[in-house]
């Protein structure tokens, strides 16, 4: 790595700097090949993701291990020449507690089922609960069976992810209402607990957590996520014996709200000092495996996105926000809390927030940015592909992007958002469940990450969004 | 999955057949989209090659292992409604033995260093051999040194690939000389053996094995490859102890060359069937793990593509020949021969070879094709991206394609060759180790290559490759 205060060995970096001193615009294709080399040669992302997965596994926004997350990741951001603060938000906060039974009596014997209780679900009463099993595989079937079909009884809800859908993120949103408003659903009809089958497209044993949502003035009932391992077993055994029980034993519980923080760590700009991009990612996970994926990664990118150019001696003309922000998992219903106490700040300030860019779209292979702005903007920013390794990095550019972090910024001060877009084929193989760990992660695609999101930055700050004289740039 | 003798029951396959039934193209966007929907909600690649793997692991050309995966993968073709013969190819035979042990003395105690022959390699004497060693990163610095330097000795070839490479395939052409032309050059100026580290991008304990060729009059030493970690330990301990002494004992041989065959399974095409077109892999794999990504998954792809296509009651317009090649890892400086004999058939019968598609890229997924062929036909293919989802699959095409196992075609009979391209990232941590194994394979990537090829080969069945009148399509 060239550090800044070292020599500078590599032919490019004599270019570039002549050209940044001189005032010109450097030669981008180079820059951004340079970014992508040094990434994968020298990248650190993969040891500091390593550091994070192995110190705070779990980062459930209002719990203490959380709160021990962002004092660390604050002098993280501080050894890399950044001022940094916390910035209060008050979060929701849920406890898992540590019990969590689910089991199934056949032939006389009891069979476990591998089960996490869903995020805001109530516990059972202590002594837990039995109950019938109705399998459905919609809400819309859980409403025509009514109260004769649901009273008393737990709502398995088995609609497996349509495999057939190219992009991950459809198959997830065809079933993950079950998850979402399942309980609320089912407790109106007066099931005493729900059952969900895993938002995994691997048929395996790892149960798939995520947050559910009750509804005002329903009774809320326990909630848990089974693997589709899991699943496919209790749908086998119930068609042969529909009138098995099913008992559930869990004993999480929603808690007072919690002070969290978002770590917002700042370099001043050398250009326009009062001109803010701000580059983040949730820096919260679930509390099971060691949220690698989601959003270690992102969070830890964000960071060696700006540590890489400043290593790589370029002087940003914007000012620089990298920001981990609090609470986008855990919501009950409620705004990114983080993302809105951020903006909201913001705005109360007067800041003028130039752009934002956020990643939660895993460590694999960076294929695409989503840019939320107007035409000629996405047209601006998909010029720069011609300075990417099209075949094998970022190759296109899509309109609507950013992420529920930053997207309040675009709301309330009409900041341009940006994300990346990965090679997500993968990614449910992991998400929220103990299956999200460090050694899952490829480092090759982990740095190739924080290579197109440096890059991004570097275009955004060199270029500008939108066409500028000379003189203003 | 629909059969072609059963219910026709998506909407897309009524509204196709019927543009199809009536000597209209079909919508290729929806033909393309649902070719990946039914290879990701129904494909059978990863069921058949869990197969392959765990029956067949090892499938070195010339080994009675290579002929017994033949002799099921012909009857996988046939079971596919495929003519099937089997086309006599004679390989190179080399037999790995059971014994490779390299050691080192540190501090009194002896040290095992992970390592694989080299393909190809001569065995040492039935007793070992035992010299000291010296550590080179270039063929170069062999000549360099000359005699004085490396007479007696073990010469450690330690140039790592170059991580900073975002092309996997430049890193390892940028190393891989050490492997193939190690032996040759200390050969050359008498050293003993050869260790060289494994070109591979982790630092993990599997060494990678591959081919080496010695050279015409240059006496033939033994070579093994150490993994990359192994490496980094014997460096260290040779720069703490230059006159370290390193024991190796391997029983490898060369053998008689022995017949082997490629498995050729045909499917006449309905407008000419005196044009083929070909799809098909090398089915040879190193003797060690289990060949998953190379090429296992490539192999059964071009089997599955064909299939699917059939499934879904698409008729071929011309013959299509699917290949599983002999003999293409290990060519002790040859010509790929399974190639070289399918292209000599070819020319000396006179047939027409429309066009020839491979894949050797490993199960990830697709990004893109390459096209062996005039401009005009380069752009023709690029103008077919429009039918794929580009954000996340296909997204280009480039100048020059196909592979060894069918440039022989392209040599002999002019028939323009293809290839698919892949997210390779993770290629090399695999690639002729002991670590290439079917449970590192993901289903969805898998898939997905399969449905880029049966894509690929459905345009090109489809529209034809040049401009030409509707009456001859």
């Amino acid at each position: 790595m060239k550090r800044r205060s070292g020599a500078v060995p590599a032919a490019w970096c004599l270019a570039c700097l002549f050209a940044l001193a001189a005032g010109a615009v450097a030669d981008d294709r180079e820059m951004v090949s340079e970014i992508f080399r040094t990434a994968l040669a020298e990248g650190r992302t993969h040891q500091l993701l390593r550091e994070l997965c192995l110190r705070y596994p779990h980062r459930l926004s209002g719990s203490p291990e959380s709160e021990a997350a962002n004092r660390w990741v604050k002098t993280v951001m501080e050894e890399r020449g950044l001022e940094v603060r916390l910035q209060e938000v008050m979060v929701p906060y849920w406890e898992r507690g540590d019990t969590m039974v689910v089991e199934v009596a056949v032939d006389g014997r009891t069979e476990a089922l591998s089960a996490l209780a869903l995020g805001g679900s109530v516990g059972t009463p202590v002594g837990g609960l039995e109950a019938p099993v109705i399998e459905v595989d919609s809400l819309e079937q859980v409403e025509a069976l009514g109260e004769t079909g649901i009273e008393g009884r737990i709502v398995f809800f088995n609609r497996a992810l349509d495999q057939g859908r190219v992009r991950h993120f459809e198959a997830y949103m065809g079933a993950a209402d079950q998850r979402v408003s399942g309980a609320a659903m089912a407790g109106r009809f007066g099931a005493v607990a729900v059952l969900v089958r895993s938002l995994s497209f691997l048929d395996d044993d790892y149960p798939h957590t995520g947050g559910l949502r009750y509804e005002e003035g329903v009774r809320q009932i326990p909630a848990a996520a089974i693997s589709v391992r899991a699943a496919n077993r209790l749908s086998l055994l119930l068609s042969a014996s529909p009138q098995l029980r099913v008992s559930i034993l869990m004993n999480c519980r929603q808690r007072e709200d919690q002070v969290s923080h978002n770590v917002i760590g700042e370099l001043k700009g050398s250009v326009h000092p009062d001109e803010y991009i701000t580059i983040g990612a949730h820096f919260d996970a679930w509390d099971v495996g060691e949220g690698a994926q989601d959003n270690g990664s992102g969070s830890m990118q964000s960071i060696e996105a700006v540590y890489l150019l400043q290593e790589l001696g370029y002087e940003f003309r914007r000012s620089v926000r990298v920001v981990m922000f609090a609470n986008e998992e855990y919501l009950v219903g409620q705004p990114f809390r983080g993302g809105q106490v951020y903006a909201e700040e913001a705005l109360k300030k007067g800041e003028k927030h130039y752009a934002a860019i956020e990643t939660d779209a895993g460590a694999f292979t960076p294929r695409g940015f989503g840019v939320e702005g107007p035409p000629a903007m996405v047209e601006r920013v998909r010029s720069w592909l011609e300075y990417f390794d099209t075949d094998n990095t970022v190759h296109y550019v899509a309109e609507g992007g950013g992420g529920p972090e930053i997207w309040v910024l675009n709301e309330l001060l009409g900041t341009p958002t940006f994300d990346l877009r990965t090679d997500t084929q993968r990614y449910l193989d992991f998400h929220h469940s103990d299956n999200d760990t460090f050694d899952k992660v490829n480092r090759r695609e982990l740095e190739l990450g924080t290579a197109a999101m440096a890059s991004l930055l570097y275009l955004i700050d060199t270029h500008g969004l939108t066409e500028q004289p000379d003189a203003e740039r």
